[in-house]
């Protein structure tokens, strides 16, 4: 993104300000920019509460055309400043900024808040990422995104897994329910099921087996209760396997980070002892181990 | 299943097609069952919708007949070009094959869908094990069936624990809630309670005790929900205890991976500094250490 | 357990095949026990179902009657053979065996199947542990309970902690959802709260935290949601602590049992290479290495 | 703490009685403060019950008394023992242990138990943590908050996440719930949703991502249902991740704590053999090693 250097001085600087998150100037410019989005989802989301529809508060009326004015500035500005417009104009987020002021003007134009643009503008949501550069633990995200990213293939495997346990379940469960014979031995009734179709079964295993279990659709038969129990203790047995995948990932990155420093960038020798300074083979100086001053104090 | 050569050189050919997927058509051929396997699941699961039934959409009608066809071709080709023929009609994955086909041919016969026989084809499910060969990340499912196999013991164990542990805690609730002195101070009544049975109080332990909690079970005297919380607290320090079994394992076996490309393969000497070619005992090289190219440039 | 001799060879026989699992015999007896426990706590249960009671149920009573005598049987020749019969009789599991068979010959006495008899038959439950020392994955449970046995006073601490934010959260959310200004701006009304005390509040807290969730009692203010969505995102942050202290744990324990077994028994000197087979300082054989044959081929 | 001595010697005791849990009398009066705050939380949840009330229940009223003015005698010598009254009395714990005792007085001059007085008496419950010093698993408390401390960057981060995917998923769903054409295509209505605001929604998706799951909003409309298992099986994978970095987090702590015994706190030197008793290098002692008796029989 540090596309330096622009035409004029004060196009690079306020690409700095804009684009950029080191200046002091471009951290402030960044934290405004995260209130306003903040602002901006906070009123979208009121808008949907009865009793707080823009018409009815003029408070949020005026808000709402503030901040789209205020964005609307700030994509002229991101054109104006940037050295490829139109590259930007048309990158994902150049795309995302100018679909969150549009609807505003397209309002006036319609003359009423229509339920689509309102749909239209909850993309303003997605802009709630770009300010994500300005987090100083962003050293944190990256390592959390690093263990995501790690293991996205077993993640993958795993939702694999679920999706069959999903469907071998669901459809197991649906003809449990609604097989015939299940008559309540005293009034003589057939429960009436909620497990109306595979589908329907189908979204009360995912809702099951990932625990969350909400309740609206539950087994009413003996035989039922008694199949829906086993699967949920098999199910459970099944889905604290990735929660020990990530966390094996994750502890084998840390014990991999501290010694990936004890190997020499140059030969890739990796059994130096922990006092030592350069590499036994070819000298090149090694990185600082954490828990040791030894290298200041050799 | 490689076995080798057949007695025709098409036949052979075509066994690598349809049994195999490390050609491209063989992987092209598996690609196409897959998406016709998921097809066949999405009508099979459609069909259980109210609006979508067979009879009351023909487009689902000619949809599943022209499965039904495609199946029987891919089972007789499988006949065909397969080996053993008799020895694969009675192997698991043959009677699957031939089960996912016979009930559409069973309605002609019959005339209509009738019930068991849509439970019938529910069998065709797990024809979506048989394709899973194809995917690239096996190497991830294997680590993943790996970990859960070596924590098979512990698991049952953990299931029996469990199941202990819902029978005292159901029968427990049961006489709980059951008891007559329940009566609420106020109204003088007493609370209709959910726990009907030590098996229905059962079906809320399981519930309750995986975290599940649907809610058509709950205690509804202040006693009972006194000891449901205390039991949910308990049930609670208890589930967390194989999911450390599953992540120690996976920690572990992560570990002992990483260990045992250092150890000789012929004398078993394990103690190689990470940039030993060859083992300093017997000289058989080793296997290559991850992080390190030593090998290369030694 | 193993008091041997007893006075006469049958005795000690008896002995054998009734508190022990080592021989052919013992271990058929304990398994036969194990059926015998089981189908007791099945009929049991199944009493208490609507349609399968005693009286109802011809074969139920005279299953359990035969059950009972069987019980009464084992329970005298445990006090024959036992060479401290009295010790035994007030031995917590002789006092367990009496009170699974007093219950039925009360019955008679009584000359109905009162409530608090049944509730005293359930105490028969607590017999499954008895025979739980035939499983031969004893092994597996030891470690499932070292465990937990090592993780107790963080447990402890665990639930302290839980208590306390269950007991600050309940009366937080009690006072938000009973406070008079939640009036629902379109209706006008107070919508009528779960949150009826704190202890139900506490309750709520409990079920919330634990991610069970029945949805019993759940906010139904605009401010109890917003209040109840925060503290669900701080005790999920808060509950997945002690999950990631029991994993440790058992980590720990496994990198500590493989180290150990390098540890010199006689002078505890811990750092042996690994194809080592006696103590370098004392000349003590050391404990065998899993991954190592070195001992055998040294 | 510990600033002795004071002026006098019996200020100097009751100083170390009141404030300090070292000595025998110390840690009684501890134990009952601990009493008293529990039976003072126990009364006045109580009073919140139907039935309970204070007025109802002349024991409870009683009782209440009895602990205000205990704690108002605590308070009182609290004041007289410390060495710096007015910088304890304006201190976090003084004001709480004032609030505590306030709300017992006021109601005798306003008459009434009012609503705001029972709120106000509610602060009470954070004394539970003055008498934490007392217990004997303080140790075991202390890794508890190292590891969560430890842990708070990630922690945050993941708030963070979850709420952004909260906002994202809750203002999707709300979309898809409340879109017009999510007709019954057999009885023609349009299902009544329970997402009836972006707020709501986003209270559901804080519900279901963290796998409580009341029910008490849940997706009505079959694309809704489809979406919310994906997001659920979204949402799991990505709640997964923090359980495993707190679990790192231990780990590593855990074996930092054991590799640091070994390091050198003079020059910091870490690469000493287990049964080295003096650094190497410069000769100071290093601490004992746990699973080594070395340093008694070198």
């Amino acid at each position: 993104m540090s596309q330096r250097p622009l035409s004029s001085p004060w196009r690079q600087q306020m690409y700095d300000v804009i684009f950029e998150a080191e200046t002091p100037a471009g951290r402030w410019f960044d934290i405004g920019l995260l209130v306003a989005i903040l602002a901006s989802i906070f009123f979208v989301s009121l808008e949907t509460v009865e009793g707080f529809k823009r018409n009815q508060q003029p408070a949020i009326y005026y808000a709402e055309w503030g901040l789209t004015v205020l964005f609307s500035i700030e994509y002229v500005l991101r054109l104006i400043c940037s050295r490829h417009p139109l590259r930007y104009a048309f990158s994902f987020w150049g795309v995302i900024d100018l679909l969150s002021v549009v609807p505003g003007y397209l309002e006036i134009v319609i003359g009423n808040s229509s339920r689509s643009l309102m749909t239209l503008r909850s993309i303003r949501l997605l802009r709630v990422f770009r300010v994500m550069k300005l987090w100083r633990m962003m050293n944190e995200a990256d390592e959390l995104s690093t263990a995501i990213w790690r293991a996205r293939n077993k993640i993958v495997v795993f939702l694999a897994v679920i999706l069959v346990a999903v469907t071998i379940s669901g459809s197991l469960m649906y003809h449990v329910e609604t097989l015939t014979f299940n008559v309540d031995p005293d009034t003589g009734v057939t429960p009436d099921t909620q497990f109306t179709s595979i589908p329907q079964a189908m979204y009360w295993a995912t809702v099951t087996m990932t625990t969350v279990g909400y309740g609206d659709v539950v087994p009413r038969t003996v035989i039922g209760k008694f199949i829906s129990a086993a699967l949920i203790l098999l199910g459970y047995s099944l889905i604290i396997v990735p929660t020990g995948f990530v966390s094996a990932e994750i502890v084998g990155a840390k014990v991999n980070g501290l010694k990936s420093r004890r190997i020499c960038q140059t030969c890739e020798t990796s059994d130096h002892p922990d006092e030592a300074r350069y590499c036994y083979r070819c000298g090149t100086p090694l990185g600082e181990f954490e828990e040791s001053e030894a290298v200041n104090e050799g």
